[in-house]
């Protein structure tokens, strides 16, 4: 058993509002704000939670705050909200995939007003949120993570700090690189096995004890081939992460070819009226 | 315990070597042949098994002729001349990461000759080969599978009939499609990990368990971030592999377009003077 605290969350959408209904269920006492205030009010009702009318009121005298956002810009304003409500001492944790500039300004911001700033994006999708089994990538301070480490565990199996502000963003970005290089891989492999007349599903099967062997083979080869693409990560956020590390490596200097390539692909999907497909939408643009 | 039967073995390389000895050691009577005869000779001394002079004496007499070698020219000399001295009803067994095209010529050639061929690369490389733990993808007539299967199962883990001949050919183009891509964007993740002055190998541990897991990053990505491309599958051997998928998609359709680049960054490698390192080295034309 925790202690319990009082834990503000900010932001209910697909992620968010499973990872404050983790934190109502380990004992913690949570009030809630969302933009719009419907959804807040259902997840009281459904929590027994506190609602909030502004990121401030939520904030006040939380022990942590929670936010998961859509972009860099409502980190700015939500999390700027919130840190004008919050009590000394205690830590903001940003759960937004975000740009890792923003993450060194707000922690500096939180720094300057006695608080703590944690960028913590997650991985593990909105599967990984209802069944609280998240990994969380962390930027900041160590002794403010290490307070905030089991209160994050309400929805996370893998709480890491992977250095200062800003470096949880960065390891969610290699996260990203990866996957796009991969998936555009694993689509042109499936294209061409159908154009070459293969068993495809087949094929899949041999090839997945091997080199070839991901987890995006494991999970979305074969919806690519049904052409399921109704589900999973949206090619919209996928853009957004891409946009966030073309960006960060435009600063650092990282060279990123086929990243900024399978981007360009990205917005033919989104072109083709498919920014709420899941990311392995990528074959359609190959089909012939 | 299975039947045992005369096999020859052609081509006794880094894989062809070690497949013939599980032969051998599986109970069946081998008679090797190799380009260079001392190589030959060794092994012979090595298994208790015999050398042929010529491809035509190794596979006369033979009930399965087994061929490793380096390309699809190595495959029309190497297995013409053996069908020159094959029995009538005796099976071809052709190992080697070949075309489509050859695959269907030489089963077109075997088959006005009473003969079978199957084409039948594999995977899981020369540890795979040396612990006879090899998938095999299998192209040809369902008979001639149904007698050979048996034998290949001395060296391979996983023997899958995939279609008629030249189908084992394509499921190979289809994992090696994976790859490249896959190793592409794995290489440009750990590129830019290490250029945010990120603790990249922490950072692999910790993506290790998600969406962008997959057998290159588990097995890979820790020796590229140190450096080390001494061993493995060699960047020469994938870009002859590459040449053969890029030349069927040019023939089926498919389109290949991060996998043409990721060849194009290989040739950039074998200019660095890396055409005997890891497949992994495409990293270090990312380096800044």
């Amino acid at each position: 058993m925790t202690d319990s605290f009082r834990v503000a969350f900010l932001g209910l959408g697909v992620m968010g509002g499973p990872m404050a209904g983790h934190l109502a269920k380990a004992g913690h006492g949570v009030t809630v704000y969302n933009r719009t205030a419907a959804k807040a009010e259902a997840w009281a009702a459904k929590h027994k939670g506190t609602v909030a009318a502004t990121p401030e009121e939520a904030a006040r005298d939380a022990d942590f705050v929670m936010m998961c956002v859509g972009n860099d810009d409502d980190v700015r304003q939500v999390g700027g909200a919130a840190m004008q409500g919050m009590k000394a001492g205690a830590v903001l944790v940003d759960h937004t995939t975000a740009s890792a500039e923003v993450a060194r300004e707000m922690a500096a911001a939180a720094a300057r007003r006695g608080l703590a700033f944690l960028d913590a994006p997650v991985s593990g999708g909105q599967a990984g949120a209802e069944n609280g089994v998240l990994t969380i990538m962390v930027g900041g301070d160590a002794a403010a993570f290490e307070k905030a480490q089991p209160v994050m565990a309400a929805y996370g199996r893998s709480v890491v700090l992977m250095g200062g502000s800003g470096a949880g963003q960065l390891t969610k970005m290699v996260n990203q690189i990866c996957i796009a290089g991969l998936v555009q891989g694993l689509s042109e492999a499936m294209a061409f096995a159908q154009q070459a007349g293969l068993d495809a599903h087949k094929a899949v099967d041999v090839i997945s004890k091997g080199a070839a062997q991901s987890w995006q083979m494991e999970n979305r080869a074969k919806t690519m081939l049904d052409g399921k693409f109704d589900f999973g990560f949206a090619v919209d956020w996928m853009r957004k992460d891409l946009a966030i590390c073309l960006n960060e490596a435009r600063r650092n200097g990282a060279a990123l070819p086929v990243t900024a390539v399978v981007d360009q692909f990205y917005g033919d999907v989104q072109a083709m009226g498919g920014g709420r497909w899941d990311t392995s939408s990528l074959i359609k643009r190959l089909r012939r």
